[in-house]
This record gives C-alpha cells, sequence and structure tokens, in this order.
C-alpha cells in the first residue's frame, strides 16, 4: 500500500474562498459582484488577431521554441522603459517575465521566507498573496493602518520581517490609494528599520481622475521588489508579469523562475510586445478607464441609494473594487447564500485579513458586469443585508 | 539600510549548467548538440496559425478572461481519453493542467516534500527535475540500476524516501527506456515498501520503431503521480503539460498551482485544443518520429565513425538524446571549451548525477540540427577527443 506524506506547507495550502464563491457564481442569472475579472468587453480582441498572426508569420519557430528564462528581450526592455516613465529607473536586466504577477508574489516566497519567518501585510490584503506566502510557512504580521494605507510608525512592529508586502494603487480589497506623502513616509521609515518593500501594482494604470502618485519603488529604490502586470490593461487569460528586482535579488529569483516553469511562453510574450511596442495602451487603457470610472459611478449611487443605514464605504478614485463596511452585528459570510438566492454575490471580506475576523466586511467589484447589472446586484443586496 | 535576507532554500537555487552552456552555444556558427530544444522544423505552424484564428474568432472573450486553475475542460477531458488509450485509466477532473510539465514537478515537490525529505532518483537523472525538488531541500537518494533502468531491489535503499522520480521512456539524459518486465517489477516493489512514484514522460511520443510499454502508472495507479507535456509533441514555447494525481493528491497540488500562477494561459489551453481536438497528433506525431528517427541514425553512424576507441554509448530507440562515456581520464567539462572552439557543444554530464562525479560522461541531442550538421558536430567531438 503505497502511502503519500505531505509535506508540512501542504498544511497551509487551502481552498481559495474567492474560487469556491466564483464557481456558485457562474451559475447563469447570477449578478456577480465577487470575482475581480476586469471586463471582457476592454480585451483588445483585434489586436490580438494581428499580433498573433505576425508573430506565427514572422518568428514563429523562435515564438515557439524554449526560450530564455529571464523573458523576452525586447519585452524587457519595454517594461523598463515604461517603468522610467513612472520614475523606476532600471535596466532591462532587472526585469524577469513571469506567468501573471502571481508567479512573481511566489517566486518572492520561494528566495526570502523561511518557515516561521514574519512578512508584514496590510490587513486586509490581496488574498492571493497571502496564499502565495503561506505555504512558505510565513507568520503573517498585520501592519496597522488607516483610509492613507499602513501608517509609518506602525512598521516598527514589523522590524525584522523579511518583508512588507504593499499594494500602493486602489488595493484589492479596499480600493484605497496611497496619497504621495504616505509613500514617501512608509519608504523612509522602511529605509531607517531596514525593512524590504515587495510593491504590487496591478492596478495603478486604472485612474479615473488623476494618475496615482510615483511608486514606492520609485523612493525606496533597491529596498523595494515591484511587480506589475498585463492582466488589467490587456487580458488575464495571457498570464504576464514581471518582477524589477535589486541585482542582489534577481539571480536567485531566476534561478527559482527558472526550477518553477522554465520560463514564460514566449509565443505570448512576443504576442503581447507586438501588440504594445508602439504605443497601443496609450489609446487603450483611457478607454478601460473611461468604463470603469462609469461603473464605478453607477455603484457609488447605487449604493448610496439601495444600503440601508449604517453600511459605510468609501468611493475608489481608480481599479476595480468597493470595500463594504456593514453593522457590525452583520456576518457576510452567513448572507452571502441569501445574496446569490436574491441573484447577486460578492465577496466577503474576513478572508482578506490575514487574522480573520472583520465579518461585517464585503468586497464588490464594479468592472466584471456593465451598470445596468451592476445596480440590480446592488439593489438585491439592500435588500438581503434590510432584512438581515 | 535595506537588508535583504533570503530563505535557507535559496541556498539550494544555482545557475543552470545548461542554460549557462546553451547561452555560449548561441553563438552563430557553433553546432549546438547541447540542448534538449526539439527542431523547429516539427512546430506546427500552420496549425497553430488556424487554431488562434479559431480561439480568437468563436470564444476570445472566454480565451482573454481569467480561468480555472484546474485547466480547461475539454483539455483535461482530451488528456484523459489519451491517457486512457495507453493503459491509464483516469477521470478528467484528475488531471491537472500546468504551465509546461517542469511546474509539475515543482508542485509536486512544493506538496510532497519536506526539508531533509528522502527523494529517490535514477542517476544520472533529469536536471530539471534535480532543479525542481532540491529548492524543498530534498536529500537525493540515487537508486542503482543497469542499461535497463532502476533495480527493483535498489528501492529498498530508498525506503521511505517521499517518492521516487522516474523517467521510464528514453530518458534524459541517457535515452533508456525500461523493458516492460522491469517496469511490472519497479510498479511491484514500490508498493511492497510502499514507496509513491512520480512518473515523467516528456519523450514516450517519439518512439522510433515501436511505441514504449505501457507507462509505470498504468500498473501503479493511484501508488503514481503522472506527468505529461505537449513541449515535444507540438511546440515548447507554449509551455503546457499536465499532471495527473491520485484524488488524495489533487487538491493539495491544485491548491499549489493556485498559488503559483492562478491558472495556465487559457488562450494557450484552448489554442491547443483546438490544435489536437480532432486527431491532429495522428498525423503529426509521425513525421516528428520519422526525422528524429533519421537524425538518430545519422548520430549513431557518425559515432562509430569518428569517436575514438574507448568510447561508449548505446543507440537510443526513441527520444532525443544520446548518452557517451569516455575513457574514464577525459573530463567533459574540462573539454567542453576545447569543442567550443572546434565549433560544437555538448553537455557534460555531470549535472546529471544528484551527487555529482562521472566528469566522463556527456549528453548529445540529436534532435535540434539537421543529419548534415549532426555529422560535422561528431567529427569536431571526434577530434577534440582523440587530441586529449
Amino acid at each position: 500500500m503505497t502511502s503519500w506524506t505531505l509535506a508540512r506547507r501542504a498544511e497551509r495550502l487551502n481552498p481559495s474562498t474567492i474560487r469556491e464563491i466564483l464557481k456558485i457564481t457562474e451559475r447563469p442569472g447570477i449578478i456577480s459582484l465577487a470575482g475581480g475579472l476586469p471586463s471582457a468587453d476592454t480585451f483588445p480582441v483585434q489586436a490580438m488577431r494581428e499580433a498573433t498572426a505576425t508573430v506565427l508569420r514572422d518568428t514563429p519557430r523562435e515564438a515557439l521554441q524554449y526560450a530564455a528564462s529571464e523573458g523576452f528581450g525586447p519585452l524587457r526592455e519595454w517594461v523598463a522603459a515604461e517603468l522610467a516613465g513612472q520614475g523606476i529607473q532600471v535596466d532591462a536586466d532587472q526585469v524577469l517575465i513571469t506567468t501573471g504577477s502571481q508567479q512573481g508574489l511566489d517566486l518572492v516566497g520561494k528566495v526570502l521566507i523561511d518557515p516561521g519567518s514574519a512578512v508584514a501585510v496590510e490587513s486586509p490584503t490581496y488574498l492571493g498573496a497571502l496564499q502565495a506566502f503561506a505555504p512558505y510557512e510565513a507568520e503573517f504580521v498585520a501592519v496597522e493602518g488607516d483610509d492613507d494605507g499602513p501608517l509609518p510608525q506602525a512598521l516598527d512592529a514589523a522590524r525584522g520581517a523579511r518583508f512588507l508586502y504593499l499594494l500602493p494603487n486602489y488595493q484589492n480589497p479596499t480600493g484605497r490609494c496611497l496619497p504621495a506623502a504616505r509613500r514617501l513616509a512608509l519608504a523612509a521609515r522602511a529605509a531607517e528599520i531596514g525593512l524590504p518593500i515587495v510593491e504590487d501594482n496591478p492596478y495603478g494604470d486604472l485612474w479615473f481622475d488623476e494618475p496615482p502618485p510615483p511608486p514606492v519603488r520609485a523612493t525606496a529604490g533597491d529596498g523595494a521588489v515591484y511587480l506589475g502586470s498585463f492582466s488589467k490593461v490587456l487580458a488575464p487569460g495571457l498570464r504576464l508579469g514581471y518582477v524589477v528586482a535589486p541585482r542582489v535579488l534577481y539571480p536567485k529569483l531566476l534561478q527559482a523562475k527558472q526550477a518553477s516553469d522554465l520560463h514564460t511562453p514566449g509565443f505570448n510574450q512576443r504576442v503581447v510586445h507586438e501588440v504594445v511596442k508602439s504605443g497601443f495602451l496609450k489609446e487603450h487603457v483611457p478607454t478601460i478607464r473611461a468604463r470603469y470610472k462609469a461603473q464605478r459611478d453607477a455603484m457609488a449611487t447605487a449604493l448610496q441609494a439601495h444600503l440601508p443605514p449604517g453600511c459605510r464605504w468609501l468611493a475608489p478614485v481608480g481599479g476595480m473594487f468597493f470595500w463594504v463596511e456593514l453593522p457590525a452585528h452583520l456576518d457576510a459570510t452567513a448572507l452571502l447564500p441569501q445574496a446569490v438566492e436574491a441573484g447577486m454575490a460578492y465577496v466577503p471580506g474576513s478572508s482578506f485579513y490575514p487574522q480573520g475576523g472583520h465579518a461585517n466586511t464585503l468586497r464588490l467589484s464594479f468592472v466584471t458586469v456593465p451598470p445596468e447589472r451592476i445596480v440590480e446586484g446592488v439593489v438585491a443586496l439592500g435588500r438581503v443585508l434590510r432584512q438581515a
């Protein structure tokens, strides 16, 4: 009889609450405000058609062959140039192309986290990061914060942590954006206490009225690893992201990448480079912003009109999410089945907290479904909350 | 001053000798018999053109959106049906699509290896597997073998190991194929001592005269995890592989997959399914076999004609590699610069041994370059060896 013995870290792997919810919400007729799925209307299908045809006409042998673990050279150069525009000065050889930025998080965990290592996180924070770091047996330290993000003086409690994981722009799940002063103060305090920063920026391009302040990496320099993604500005199904790392870390991240999947599909990298190389995003991203802004407005108005008194939220100035705090006696997880019954779905907020709790919070995405469906969904949510 | 502290496992990450060699051999003019790169002439470019066009015409929104971590349903069903033809009876829900089968190895390591866990391997074995397992701080136990593969009685030395990693078909690097009797005996002995098996089969379709015996998984059942790949029968640049796991392991592998990169690019999965769904491989793979068989023949003849006495090799009956043992006093790593100087490259065999040593071995790939270049390369190798 064969006996499979699991690694201890496997205990830290668990079914994703969100993925489980997403399965429920795939039922036809449910208005899902749950998933963080970009609107499929924003996918640049025509550009993809042309780019795949070009790549398969001009460089099929290269695109379909094994390729460098670092990534496709011209795409790495494009990323470095793009980042320069945001105040991040790096060479292309510091850019590592990853299979979505989720893989960047996994590689960071693999290279930096020992069993029992402290990892400082916002609370709440991106669930996918908690899931990437947890199997390396991180101990999460929740950094105290306010509506402007983590408090610089609160970093002292994270002294000695392997790094602070930070999502400054339109955070998933809260939607909050760190003001410039807070970014500078956090970078300064982190440098003083020797705390490395892992900055994740999947949503930075999705601003509505004005661009976010410069990334923390622009100040923190080699004190920060920076992660970016093409999922929100092109399409997530391509699984294309990148990590920008200080030279002291890059070789280990690269070796971890190689051990993990040899390289990100070269075909995808070449297709995306073909799409973006002549400035396509400059025309395309504003259309996504305009769409999401209108959907944000629709949700803001609907929440105002249909949520019962005692609920609190802030309208995000970019990104994809509203974060709602219900009256303290309500439990968003317990109410979810009723919401689904009423025809809508959200994500209960508890899973975003490294230590759980906060049962009275929930996340609503305003990007997946169009305005009229958003309103319907919020009306249904309001009805459920009133009954509770 | 920021202090980055590496995880202990990062010490086990090292630059890949092979990748470093590949960089050298990318110099124009060098005949590389080093890399395990499939011949780009075998890439089904026209089929890829049609499939990408179809996917982007019929299901662009689905192909470009986030998707299930398990993989694209119809592709998982295709894999299960394909495996049934090889004697492996599994349901599609036991198939996990991975970003190349290298990722399958990484996930297996993540879920099954604790620091200090024994992992039994052939010696020599696939370097990429050693690199995938090493960061999880595996202790490798080399299983004694002969030209037919590991010896069943030698498994006793691996009792208590987390698993035996086995590459039964045209192994990388030796090219050897385990006879049916050896497979059965290994499966039986492993079951007796409770030793799980991780069977890797990237090359099984590349047989020259007759198909290999049934996979070990066909006998071992839930005592084995099985890994497959589309890299050698379609194209490696798509990064598409799969893991077939017993139900007791599947959820943990799935959760590890989710934490690692959420899912394998849906676009790639749909394109490949579009290519393979109507039996394309039945026409296509025989053309690869015929090509590689001719190239195998060219290399066999050239080795016979041009290698000095005292060298030993066996002609492989499938796959991609010849494994050459030089006279004991020769060091393949030390001779490599001279070989490159002479215009060719190979991979020194030492890196394939979990405990190193065996300096007098080297691996030659016969699939990357056409017959006339193979001959030229072997002539150059023969000259270098004669001089040494």
